[in-house]
């Protein structure tokens, strides 16, 4: 059995890692911590887990999360580093923070500001070259939600030369991937009802991170132009991304058919049949990527839509599907491909 | 493992009993069938079952559903009891219809018309006498939604002779228990934005069974006075239930004392700490009753609320957990306690 | 022209005042004031409110608000005695706030703490006598949002003799009734998807304003059981309402008379016709109250659902009413009858 | 006083309409039509238009048509044409369907099918030369709820020659979009807690519209890549709209004085403060176009993102709005610039 910690247990992160984990076979639930929710029982922030509701919560310190296998950290960003160098080489630590994502120095200071921690292997073993970098580490940097669904969904392109390297996204999301913040634009009587775009103009974080997985797949810098809109849901994101064609002749099959062989052996990405289109609740709950693609004769660029749950394979899934590829299990243990609908 | 089949596996019943099968570690899927569906693949109408997705639907007759352990029917009323009789007495047959839930063939008449076909064990294990009627049985009619978490929150009241017989519920509800018909009131931009009430006055089919369900436990007739309500979600039933004290000197104290007794050693029903009171994001996937309990000084009246999810143990969880119940499985086998939250 | 002030303009019930009242022939508006968003444009919090956007919020002192003809005051309770005393006695006050509703100087302390502000003239002129005492005053107590739907609901039946004085009513909300609190219950990826109920058994505030209500009407005690729930939608409230039949013989007809007479002239209440539910979405931006009347035969119960939308003829639709009664104004000026659906 | 007629005042247009209409100072509503619902209670079909609940719709013929000064067809395509014909050429006809929005026969086979109907005026005054052809007109072809606020986002930038001609834009809308359509991706449980793409690859019938609408504002071809996606919401546009700068070194402030300039004297289009990006709630029930322009400097791409009501500005706003042009009447008469928030 594995022993895992989870520190952020209160959030929205933590809670999604608590669900999986309880239905995972190999792991045992160790310390759950929080920051300023530390000292109350886990029930009266996540209702849902009630096999663990009584559980008190404890400070997010090194001391506290010592002793477990692998310790996953939901946390604000700024934290992870130290926490990891205390925690000791051997104990795997997944962040689902930002701290590790990056590779260039200059990039974390530009788009968060303040000196690098240093990168991990990053944790989306779809991306070429990923699962092996993945295989037995304890560092594990969990991508951000937007940039797992639109990776996704252009790096089979982008790598197979179809189309040239400016990319265009606008990606829907729930709003869970806001988390708690208490924030007047979050609260349920302005969300419901309406839609809004934000960190628009290529201002939103996590740009730089689909820029760098897509450059770092073609081997060359890819532009890329992205919109995030907030829509009336608690999870998922549905991800409309296009490109130039490189060759304006290409048509839907061929796209299709390097999309094929591209995921053909993964588990959790799924390309839908001919004119079956993704939604946000097929995926609900599950670690899976819906994909569809087609080709825009008229404007002659690849569309692909992704949908994804931005909590589960955006965040928490992607997490336990990485510490299986860590510590050895096979890849897809107690990850579901079913999602909960309607 | 268990053979099973599912007819009606196009609609959200059929897709909440495949969502659970699929994860119970005893049970093997067979046929799946549909009406109107029948011919189409499973993936057109459940996206979310992605193991399931390429399955073709077969017609929903004796001869499809025929050599299976078990067979869940999620069919409109009227069909069941001739299938059941095809399928011959060792077949276990889980109707998740309304045909043989009422007792009296004078209130089946009275509420769905037409002869009565005989009453099935009842598929709620925590009602008194239930559990015992399911174990080894090869029949069981599944609760309806509203009967299930309502008779829950009042039977240990009424059973202790806390309350009198006169009980007030009204319940709310997600679209989903209305099935995929396709009617105007349902459209999405009809339901949200929007609360509605309907069969009010004592009219909704349920009532009877709630009826039953709390006249059976008690031992003497209940006054049932049922109002539901249409909210905008997809999922879950919450339900104020109340009652005049039998003595308005009783506290929130002994009524919480006859709760946390009569359910203490059920693995699917929550009685949550005092103060916290039920939602049903809690129980959302989850095969939980989560339980609220007080006493309204002024009104003299106890006032318990319960959350499921309608889909959960509302339907589907509940026949799984009879299923296993009927076949020596552990009771609990396969099926969630933790909901998907937020 | 009526020359008009709003202080928590910023808020809830302070945008749909200005929505309002932009939309009234007689009105100018004047100060916006403001708690901590003083200093900030209105445009920021009601970005909907366009021909106001530039507007500057004051602070909400007697000096910004002084000068006008009508000051509505949408602030928390406890504010507004001081400030409508330094406004004086000429200008009119209309207080969308708890202080001046309840009448019993017990009861205020019991439910809100402290000194009792008394009590102003009733913005509810739909009950016996109300309309009267709105009629040319310069005070108005705003009633509560629950209270407007579920006594318009019940004081025909109780006053007509119909119903045993022992009502049972659930209200279902949406979530704008709890204004903009930073609160991580009222968070959209909370809310949606989710029901909940708060304030149970007989706890929430509203339940003795609603007492008081049916009490006066009836001119002997009426026992209130009040339960509030938690809906995802931003705005309306659905009442199911109930009380037992005094003769248990009496027909949904001859409610339906007794009903039908209350509210003959009544220019914001519409009983439906028969066979017809109220739903919240029809009544969406309105200043109507929608209802329907029904017996339960075999619970010898009156049924009555009413709809409303909480911001409007909950509260500040209802406030503009009673400014165009204080004023001398048609009752119905710059009232919409019409919601916004779907 | 202008005498209306409304055909299709069952359907969600048609409702909007009727709910403007109601407000509109200087218009008496005469006939009321529908297809399958004549002979029926308004109420039944649209409860929220309480003054015109108990009218009876007739049968949408030129009869019942006739004698109106002003006619609004919301009827499926391919019935306006026949129907202006036996109107007569002294009566405005403003047609909420496709029929006559295509300039080129070819376009409207190849997306419609079929013989062309001709082409009418277009219903979007704020594009360049259509208000003059607005004026005095008796037949409008009121534009597609997607042309509407995409077309405004772009046409600026195009005119002023600061993009290529090359557009991708992925508009995310309500539900009501789709009109009172009974297929199962409509239903409340399907759309609620669920995004979904549709019509992807350019193949959605607002495509050539819009094309056609940029084309000629710029006087020369514009490429268009759209994708619509469906979100939980009844109502509401939110265009995510950009192109290629034509010189990379173009900044914000360039473009932002470029659309102040195209809009200051547009009534119903706002560009938003720097900074404020706009929702959809705060155009809803209003016939307002938020906008808010950016420069992505790293991708080198304009963002402009609007937000309108697709039934309001999008339909049936506009409908009134070139009603009022149409006839002579100030344009903004009887049209709501104040959204219904939250």
């Amino acid at each position: 059995m594995v022993r895992i910690a989870v520190a952020g247990a209160s959030g929205y992160a933590g809670g999604e890692l608590l669900r999986l984990l309880l239905a995972h076979p190999e792991v045992e639930i160790g310390a759950l911590t929080a920051g300023g929710n530390a000292g109350t029982r886990l029930g009266e922030h996540q209702p849902h887990l009630t096999p663990l509701a009584d559980r008190v919560l404890g400070e997010s310190t090194a001391e506290n999360l010592a002793g477990h296998d692998a310790v996953f950290l939901a946390l604000p960003h700024g934290r992870s580093a130290e926490l990891a160098a205390q925690l000791g080489p051997d104990t795997l630590v997944v962040d689902c923070g930002a701290d590790h994502r990056l590779t260039d120095p200059a990039a974390w200071d530009r788009w968060y500001g303040g000196e690098h921690a240093g990168h991990w292997p990053y944790g989306l073993p779809e991306l070429p070259g990923a699962r092996a970098a993945l295989t037995g580490t304890r560092r594990v940097a969990v991508p951000g939600c937007y940039p797992t669904g639109t990776s996704l969904a252009l790096v089979p392109a982008l790598v197979a030369g179809l189309v040239a390297p400016e990319v265009v996204i606008t990606a829907v999301t729930g709003t869970s991937g806001a988390g708690k913040s208490l924030k007047p634009h979050l609260l349920g009587a302005e969300v419901m009802g309406s839609l809004s775009a934000y960190g628009v103009g290529g201002v939103h974080r996590h740009t730089p991170e689909i820029a760098q997985n897509l450059s770092t797949a073609l081997g060359s810098p890819v532009s890329v132009s992205f919109t995030p809109v907030l829509a009336p849901l608690p999870r998922g994101i549905l991800a409309s991304c296009s490109a130039p064609l490189a060759d304006p002749a290409t048509d839907a099959e061929a796209i299709r058919a390097v999309y094929e062989k591209a995921y053909a052996d993964e588990p959790f990405v799924r390309l839908l049949p001919e004119g079956q289109w993704p939604t946000t609740a097929q995926a609900l709950g599950s670690n899976m990527v819906a994909l569809q693609v087609t080709v825009d004769v008229d404007a002659a660029r690849l569309v692909v839509v992704s949908a994804i749950d931005n909590l589960t394979k955006g965040t928490a899934g992607g997490a336990v599907q990485c510490m299986n590829l860590a510590l050895g299990l096979p890849e897809t243990t107690g990850l579901p491909t079913t999602g909960v609908a309607p």
